[in-house]
């Protein structure tokens, strides 16, 4: 085998309650990439669409090539290949753009190198991707958009990654405004210290929604959708943020919330139907703003990266 | 029916990363309480043994008769009783003691009066008598007294109770030192403002406890079993405590943790056997502090209060 095609999808990350700990993946929407062996012994970025020339072709500054490196040395090998990243995920939207470009690159090269390593072993790589393209090396995109699902990070020291079920018929409403909102400037509105009390809050909320995942309790889910740490502050930064919240309720909604660090807004609904009204009360209220937006309905992607066939 | 028994178990609040929302409760060890129809139309403490009596018989101040008070207030009817509580637990041990006779009191007197209640929708009452117990109406000991198992206090507004499975094979070994810690300190070292990263680990630990539980994955529980919130200033205040932590590492449990607000420790482990040798480990470690302690092993109750058989 020369050449290998993956998917891997958009994912949510800071899911609410589940701030830094907590991301799940989208169906459909996401990156592709396409790689060949070369026998050059060295890694190439050869194309890049998609992206209106943003990204880095260079082959330690692009998230493909630093995860495939990253992969290679743990191998202790070198092998050469020719990565095609084909942009499905627009930049900066808090989508987990560069995320779903390493998990792909990273499924692809794995595939193509004989499949050395399991799909969770795959994530660190893609955290060091993580690393380059954010500054920090958070799995929370990464460890859904190569897994799928809802999966939660335990912690980083040792990294502890626990895929958890998705219950049936859990759709999700993505809504993108057409504004850039830089990932650090929605960190440094974040407060340093909470009170004890808003910690407790979180970690009742974090705790039901768990448990409504593994129960598939709807209700639970959207009792618990509900952050009092980061969300105060970064909804700030989104116009129409509580708008959209009091207009999805009424509709019968889950809950919303800031998608890792914005601007874009998941909703939660149970069923397409719900999902798809969701979507209707997005472009009104991002209508009368005069903002622009695209907008996504997907089920909860479960199933991750996965290889395409030619 | 003019005569009822029930009995509540005692239980661990506070479980470690769980820190004021989480409790399980305990097998065999606990409060029984016989409750007689009377036809004077008032309650009555009759009688309070293994108590030393240090508990009040006062009807607004007993927590047996404050619960039943508060469920007859609710069905807006009035109904005497005389109330015989048998105290198994010791008092301001951390094991949920207050909470243990309301909950027994609240089960025998719901089937005196013909089951106008589900169990679930007893938990608010005994929260009374909690109230006037501890002075805050918490519901972390009464909910898995009552309940039995693991319960999720998700949130108090409005009061959202979850219960959550057992892993077959679960035990816990409760170790009471031989002093008194009062709740008002214990409550009183904690700090009122913590860092967001503190917080974020412990919405990372607390959810992979709910996980854990949930997929009976003991790793994951016991990876999980961290508290980096109240623990750390509580600890300090119990001699022994992280020696035994030490010594229950080395011989295979899950891990420990404060139970209530002290000064007794829980243990939990996979199995009797660890559970036994942790037993053990207390033994010799308050040994050699030269502290007296009353050791427990009980696997973790998941059918709460119940009705004796006369």
């Amino acid at each position: 085998m020369k050449q290998v095609t993956a998917f891997a999808p958009a994912t949510v990350a800071n899911v609410s309650c589940g701030f830094d700990i907590l991301g799940f993946a989208i169906d459909e929407l996401g990156d592709r990439v396409r790689i060949n062996l070369s026998d050059n012994g060295e890694l190439k970025v050869k194309e890049i669409t998609g992206d209106d020339g943003r990204l880095p072709v260079e082959v330690d500054k692009n998230t493909c090539s630093v995860a495939i490196q990253a992969m290679l040395d743990a191998l202790g090998i070198k092998q050469g290949m020719d990565i095609h990243l084909y942009k499905g995920l627009p930049l900066g939207s808090g989508m987990g753009s560069s995320a779903a470009s390493a998990a792909a690159a990273l499924v692809a090269a794995n595939e193509l190198l004989g499949k050395p390593f399991e799909k969770k072993d795959l994530v660190p790589f893609a955290m060091e991707a993580e690393r380059i393209a954010c500054g920090a090396a958070h799995a929370d995109n990464v460890a859904p958009s190569i897994l799928g699902g809802f999966v939660l990070i335990r912690g980083y020291d040792p990294l502890d990654v626990v895929k958890l079920p998705v219950p049936d018929g859990l759709y999700c409403t993505l809504v993108h405004p057409h504004l850039e909102l830089k990932t650090a400037d929605s960190r440094s509105v974040l407060r340093q210290r909470i009170s004890l009390k808003e910690s407790v809050v979180q970690s009742g909320n974090i705790a039901g929604l768990i448990a409504g995942l593994f129960q598939s309790d709807f209700e639970l889910i959207s009792r618990s959708l509900k952050d009092v740490i980061a969300e105060p502050s970064r909804a700030l930064l989104i116009p129409g943020f509580y708008e959209l919240r009091e207009a999805i309720r009424s509709i019968g909604a889950l809950g919303s919330g800031i998608s890792g660090s914005g601007p874009t807004i998941f909703i939660l609904s149970k069923g397409k139907d719900i999902a798809l009204k969701a979507s209707q009360e997005s472009e009104k209220v991002f209508e009368k703003i005069g903002l622009g937006v695209d907008i996504y309905v997907s089920e909860v992607n479960d199933r991750g990266a996965y290889l395409q066939t030619p």
